[in-house]
């Protein structure tokens, strides 16, 4: 039987790499969806290939130009409500978010609420609102499949334990594109320079994240919400060569690792074939060829993004919120040139400074504090 | 509710370490037998510290020594017949069997008989009968639980997993305690220096086997029958500091590995307490205080006895009962001085030649054979 798929974000890094996943495996599969923002002329491509009943667009314009190139039973969504509608419409059996940013969140949510598994690359949505977006997964019985490569190890390391016996999880973390300078050496840093991922090929955002290691923070806030765990029991380590995804260790001081080669189509594919595995096109990992796996501590003067992720993560409520907020504009401020490299960490700190954590928020309170943490964070 | 046990081979390495699990956790357990050979006093002290209702020595002589010391109820068997029979008596939910070399054959064949599920230290069984163990197992819906670190890592990394999805697995080797030398260099070994292994602290045995490479030969063996999977698709790496203990390639390029501090303490009671897991007072893994793992190419012009295993295995039938028995031989001259460490290749090598494979022997062809190949080993 195929499986009914929806891809938002699908002229993205992950969108481009999970439709190339389910190309590759065609007969397994039905494109039910596909959600994309500005990048209309790669949308009409992909839909011509994988003739989709849904198709969503950021704008009016963007939809009726769409419009004209595909069949005249395509149903052709567009802006921030459509994108909730399209998460939601027809029988999708999965609906991976790979937006990037907290715009995932009320996409992810109307997924869950039509009883949609979600395959989450969209990280933002659990840290801005993992007691949300768990507490209704639970609630309407649906689960959230992870696409980050870590979140993914972790998941299959999980395979046939019990949570109960885990006692620490550990995500491997490459170091970024300047794992090998000093923080003195960071100050005058380029925007060029710091899309350079020595080894994943990922969206700017993302790579600039790695960086400064607030890749890192979002996903052990994200794995806190994932995996039911504290913070306490949540590692972080640097790891170069990105072989180990990540690892568990169980109560028995057992240690369960997955390993692979850096490629997202592996995590990618697992969340769509969970709890079954599938051929890929995909390297084999061959240690030996590999030769050495380097493992070093995670320094948190080096990084001070982890210190504020953890801190936010304990403050919880919606501190998380305005940790990520406040990074995604100092970000997009970085690669417009506005600021310098370490000036992001700096935007980051002093907007969670400025913010009192409101426990338990809803969806309303985190649009507001997201608003409010993106205005600080202009001007800061 | 408490698990009845009994150990077969308690005053050896793997043995004391069962017990000691066993004594770390002692509300989960009830010692129903304890078997030794000629340590009759350390079995004593094991017997008045566990309280089991059975016991086994080697001899008639030591049963009428032991029994002088145990309480009047106690049970005492002796020889191999008395081994046979301590295997199937009472209730044992598990039996163990840490006995070194071809005798756990008929122990552990009694054991699943009596429809007890079997904790495999004694790797010669699967090695000198894979067929008719397994086959058994199967027949009593009995659990073969592996105790060597390598297939204890291949079982965890195999839970919740689907056999048809691996696609190869990869038994890691420390590469023993002549892992740095050349072949020249081993002419003139000493017994006192193929004794010290880096790792792992184990038998003299097994020590031994580890510096020719015939252990990880024997396991690839067990790991064809443990796994039902072809030579083929069973690989061995040399990863000198025995931290991942081995790993499982999916049909998806992800790749399982299990990792710890070498200690046997861990996969022993991992086949105890399985599926569950429970605290030990084994040391925790720390991949930062490790730094850096190694991965080599099993060279099988250094280490000959790897081809010879593979091509043992790959004739299948006797072959292998050969490999083992011409093996044990081998070391034990060594052992006595009567050859040096090369001549043990050359011993199995030359008994390997002679042997003509019979395919699916019957446990008297196997006994045959092995007598055969013994008497063969003590004279080439």
């Amino acid at each position: 039987m195929t499986k009914k798929v929806t891809v938002l974000g699908s002229t993205g890094s992950i969108g481009t790499q999970t439709l190339d996943v389910i190309a590759n495996d065609r007969d397994q599969y039905e494109i039910e969806g596909l959600a994309a923002g500005n990048n209309v002329s790669l949308l009409i491509e992909q839909a011509k290939q994988f003739h989709p009943t849904y198709v969503c667009v950021a704008s009016k314009e963007a939809a009726e130009e769409v419009k004209l190139h595909l069949p005249a039973g395509t149903k052709v969504y567009y802006g921030e409500q459509g994108l909730i509608e399209i998460a939601a419409a027809g029988q999708s059996d999965m609906v991976v978010t790979a937006i990037v940013g907290s715009r995932g969140l009320g996409a992810t949510l109307a997924a869950i609420r039509a009883g949609k598994a979600v395959g989450l690359a969209n990280k933002e949505t659990l840290v801005t609102a993992g007691h949300l977006v768990m507490s209704l997964a639970q609630e309407r019985g649906v689960a959230v499949l992870p696409i980050d490569s870590e979140h993914s190890a972790i998941f299959q390391c999980l395979n046939g334990e019990s949570r109960s016996s885990v006692k620490r999880i550990t995500l491997t973390a490459s170091g970024g594109s300047f794992r090998d300078r000093t923080r003195e050496e960071l100050a005058n840093v380029t925007v060029e320079q710091a899309l350079k991922h020595p080894n994943w090929s990922m969206g700017a955002k993302i790579t600039i994240d790695s960086a400064t290691m607030a890749n890192k923070g979002l996903e052990v806030i994200e794995a806190r919400w994932l995996y039911d765990i504290d913070y306490d029991d949540i590692g972080v380590v640097i790891h170069p060569e990105s072989i180990i995804h990540s690892y568990v260790e169980f109560e028995d001081h057992s240690v369960m690792a997955q390993l692979g080669l850096p490629d997202m189509r592996v995590p990618i594919q697992y969340a769509l074939t969970y709890p079954a595995r599938r051929p890929t096109p995909t390297g084999r990992l061959d240690l030996v060829k590999q030769g050495t796996l380097h493992f070093r501590e995670m320094d948190e003067q080096r990084y001070p993004m982890m210190k504020l992720a953890y801190a936010a993560g304990r403050a919880a409520g919606t501190a998380t919120t305005v940790f990520n907020a406040a990074n995604e504009v100092a970000v997009a401020r970085f690669l417009r040139g506005e600021i310098g490299f370490l000036d992001i960490e700096r935007v980051v700190e002093s907007v969670l400074e400025k913010h009192t954590t409101i426990s338990n928020p809803d969806e309303q309170t985190i649009a507001e504090t997201d608003q409010w943490a993106r205005q600080q964070s202009e001007v800061v």
